[in-house]
């Protein structure tokens, strides 16, 4: 990815961004105020800059003159960066006082952490759980007649020193031939226990050297969408990835309505039956990018929440809904994948991640082990943020968690004018600090129609910031503000007008939206506060925080703080993980370590029912301000709001 | 089973015999001779005795008058013991000069060793390797909403100290319902692990208390014939017992003509399917019999040779046939026995004995796991008699093991006049020390028709015990010994005249019998010597002797020193375990101990090709005399004919 320098004047303030970023995008960034009501669309016109070097291209508008293009007018929001760039920005409004004026925050989102074979490289724990190994025997002689099967014992245990063997039934039917086609030299696919002491299988015999064509698949099974990965386990690399909408969609997008369809007759195979063929399809696909052949594959790790791996093993999930909310189990045996109706050969065995409650799943035990929270020595907060969000604190030596109902708000529902992140999903907004017109990002660039989680967040941090919402989430009263009126669900802040809006209305945010939004992050960090004070500790000593799920990429981190979602800590303690649970399921393959560590580190993590600590009450109450009823939690915070 | 005493007059020598026994039955195990020659028939009416008090039924006969029979005379080859009875010798031939003539050899069985839970349960072995236990588990209330699964392991490990445990996918599914049906109240059906560290499997669950419904089956795969018993897991009783021919016998008798069947197309999945046919059907006769349900059994464990694993197992048996002689495997993982083509629940596990070599199989394991042999401080010979004979010798601190080609000879094969242990067949022999006229018994006293093999080893012992071999096996031929002749294949000994036989020949035994019978003996008594030797030690170190296998309960044990089949130990030393397969079987579904320990045994179990032992040859050439060319080995024997 190329990046240029664009330079803002007059206040002489730079920032690199991406090839191709627009000039609206790179002010977002620097942190700088340009006026824009239609998300970048080009409608409103408000956004115009001058370009005084540089490369770009796009810009133009029925708004702008051909004089004013000439000079070098552009509308930032449509303008793209092709080179390093100068701009100058235009004082129309007579607000350039200074330059101070049009600062606004800037935005910090969490760092990516990647999923990394070369740290588990490093650390020697890339120990593939499947293995393959080369074997040349010697051939059988009259004083050394010992069985076939003892013969590769013994040679693994010469060659590779490994011990504690067990050969599946299925192998030794074959061993015989296979190891005389090739004059005894074999390559015989090792399987590692996943509890310690466990034996090793030999799962699968091959004539000939095979050792480098050996690849596993991680799946993530989530509510919405199926997600996997083909992976070389030999080299450690990833050869192939595809998602695809999982099967059960069409039977109710959440977790409860699927188990409602599984409680029908027949409706519980029904279901396992969707999302292995979801499943399968997702694998073909990347069987096919890939150009392996389904024979190879060895083994396969899948990570979902409770609900989505009860139904997956057939197990029943009936009282996954029913206090006091019992699930089947929470920890799974190896399985024959095509035992659970997986296209795989007949020696794959499929993992699944244990789960640790019934909202509280293997999606996000995996993700504590992808992230690697459960080997830090640092406090850290694990953060899942959905329509339930999961939380988990501790480090290597102690974990606890929780699930929080924190509602839809996070994905636009319950809101006025909220949205799914879609195209034309405010996705961003700064507002002028005197002026208080708003500076919109859409996603996609189209014309603003509603609102997504991100933008809530951005939004009802804005408004809070600037003054124009009291703690209590109220717009204030005795001013005057162009933007905020009374609308039929009581005083609102109009972010777009209807002709500038991608749809027929005003676009605005109501004082009912940012009830539902603060209820939303009260419970998450009620959960947290209850959660680290359950243990002895306080908010202020965890150290670092993981974000995982599709929302915790765009999270802004200073907003998040800003309301109180998320506790206080150094930005560059924030990482981001992406699908945890994909990712977990990923370093299962690649580390038997991970494998045999998630045991012990489900049985150490526990769990707390929310509802059932007296104190959970009384903190989610007190989270129901801007940021929460206790400033000194938020000290940073209470510096940006009091300046 | 009554005792009798019977009494011999006028040598005044008591013995007890069991109820219904006769005289002729008692004299042989008094070693008082009297002269029979058709095999308790009454035909040749030469065992006549007078009965001077008691009840007896029986021993008319056309050779006796009225006034005989109302004078107490009778054919004590007919004559049945009612109560207890004296009787006295009839010295028609003037013999019994001062009683001592009448000594004949009196016969030594090997003391039966049974199958003994109180021994177990003495050592504390007594652990099942699958039971039920009974749980009461708490019902989940708000603040306990652990999973089902963790619900029954945690009542587990509360109320049974049981740790280590993997719940089966089989069961999480029904696990749910089967909790809720009866309160919480459930029995769990436990496997243990066959190899220490391993985890206990939760193999079935059931509401309600089942835990004295605990079943299991014990199986010896036998190449002529399946035996099976059905055990009472919780008591450790067996329920019932059933044999029947294995299925595979109409494609040969051997294992060699087996497994050329096998190596034909789909001939192996035939075996297979022939086998466990079989076996299906003795299952089925043991749950009639016992009224138990076929949903009731747990576990059954198999053993037999390695010919028979492979082929039930479906593993290729082709090399077992061919020098180097590599089976596929000797070790098998724990199989479900649904997989195998067994008619049981879809979670009874399979166990198979492990094999040590292509010809020392699982039976000869069963058999020194069950008898205890790997257990005893003394050193043992644990010895299966067939065509193959097994040999294995050692302690609990070593065991060394060897398979003999002994041929057919103590199968009757190979014999002029040698037939399998069935009516008619002769089983014993004395020969009068002057007249050498013989005392024969018949198998179900039915006219003579030829010699079974332990009829052929105490004739030989006879023979030569009373100076009519010599040492070479050969007949002396410098006295005029009326029954001696010579006949087509050289001199023979005639046993039985054609008049008094059941078929139309004289019955003889001929010098060519006796080299067979001696190339048979040597064979396997080269093979204890040359074992021992290898390990340091001397043949009169053994203490101990340990027969297995239907013939082993038929060997007099003289007869087997005197011609140098068995090195010499005291008699009471010398157990026999009858089917030492079905035994040890049975006791590793009563003692997971022996489970556990088998895999050690078998790995510190030393086999030799006997074949490629140096010495072998040499050995086998000194043993091809009576009983050995050296004498110093059976010192007992050389007292015995040299007096």
């Amino acid at each position: 990815m190329v990046n240029y320098t664009v330079t803002f004047q007059p206040v002489n303030r730079s920032i690199k961004v991406e090839a191709g970023s627009t000039l609206l995008e790179a002010a977002h960034q620097a942190g700088i105020h340009i006026n824009s009501s239609c998300g970048g669309t080009g409608v409103c016109g408000k956004c115009r800059i001058k370009v005084e070097s540089g490369t770009t291209t796009g810009g133009r508008s029925e708004k702008l003159t051909e004089e004013d293009y000439l000079n070098g007018i552009r509308l930032a929001c449509s303008t793209l960066v092709k080179s390093d760039v100068t701009l100058r920005l235009i004082d129309e409004t007579g607000l350039l006082d200074g330059g101070l004026s049009v600062d606004v925050p800037r935005r910090h989102r969490a760092m990516l952490h990647y999923f990394d074979i070369e740290e588990l490289r490093r650390q020697g724990i890339f120990i593939p759980p499947v293995e393959k190994m080369f074997l040349e025997l010697p051939r059988p002689r009259a004083d050394d007649n010992m069985a076939d099967a003892g013969r590769i014992v013994l040679g693994l245990k010469n060659q590779y020193d490994e011990r504690r063997l067990v050969i599946s039934l299925a192998v030794m039917r074959k061993i015989r031939r296979v190891l005389r086609e090739h004059d005894f030299k074999v390559t015989v696919t090792l399987a590692r226990p996943v509890h310690r002491h466990g034996k090793t299988h030999v799962v699968n015999i091959q004539s000939g050297n095979w050792v480098e064509r050996n690849f596993g698949l991680a799946i993530d099974i989530g509510t919405t969408t199926v997600w996997g990965r083909l992976i070389d386990l030999h080299s450690g690399r990833i050869l192939a990835a595809a998602g695809d909408y999982n099967g059960q969609l069409s039977y109710g997008e959440d977790v409860i309505s699927r188990i409602i369809q599984a409680e029908k007759p027949r409706g519980l195979k029904l279901m396992q039956e969707l999302v292995a063929a979801t499943i399968n399809k997702v694998i073909a696909r990347m069987l096919a990018e890939s150009e392996i052949g389904r024979e190879e594959i060895d083994s396969v790790t899948l990570a979902g929440n409770t609900t989505m791996t009860h139904l997956f093993l057939r197990l029943e999930p009936d009282n996954i809904r029913r206090a006091p909310y019992v699930p089947v189990s929470t920890f799974f045996p190896p399985i024959r994948a095509t035992d659970l109706g997986l296209h795989l050969p007949e020696h794959a065995i499929a993992l699944l991640y244990p789960s640790i409650s019934s909202y509280v799943g293997g999606d996000i035990v995996a993700g504590v082990m992808g992230s690697g929270m459960y080997r830090t020595d640092k406090l850290t907060l694990f953060v899942d943020i959905g329509t339930n969000a999961e939380i988990v604190i501790g480090s290597r030596e102690w974990l606890v968690c929780a699930a929080c109902s924190a509602g839809p708000a996070f994905e636009g529902g319950g809101i006025t004018h909220g949205m799914r992140a879609a195209a034309g999903a405010i996705s961003d907004c700064s507002l002028h600090p005197r002026s208080y017109e708003p500076m919109l990002t859409t996603i996609d660039n189209k014309p603003p129609v509603g609102i997504c989680g991100s933008g809530l967040l951005i939004i009802v941090a804005a408004l809070f910031e600037r003054g124009l919402l009291d703690q209590r989430g109220k717009f204030v009263r005795d001013r005057e503000i162009a933007r905020i009126r009374q609308g039929k669900s009581g005083y609102e802040f109009v972010l777009v007008n209807r002709d500038e809006a991608g749809t027929n209305h005003d676009i605005v945010i109501n004082e009912v939206d940012i009830q539902n939004f603060i209820r939303a992050k009260a419970a998450i960090f009620a959960g947290v506060k209850t959660l680290i004070e359950e243990v002895g500790l306080q908010v202020s000593d965890i150290e670092q925080i993981i974000l995982a799920g599709a929302f915790g990429s765009y999270i802004d981190l200073d907003s998040a703080m800003t309301v109180g979602l998320l506790p206080e800590v150094n930005l560059d303690k924030i990482l981001y993980v992406g699908n945890g649970s994909l990712m977990g399921a990923g370093m299962s393959e690649l580390s038997n370590h991970i494998r045999l560590d998630v045991v012990e580190v489900v049985q150490r993590m526990t769990s707390f029912e929310l509802s059932e600590v007296n104190n959970f009450k009384d903190q989610y109450v007190a989270s129901l301000f801007l940021p929460h009823t206790d400033w000194t939690i938020f000290p940073e915070a209470k510096k940006r709001i009091t300046s």
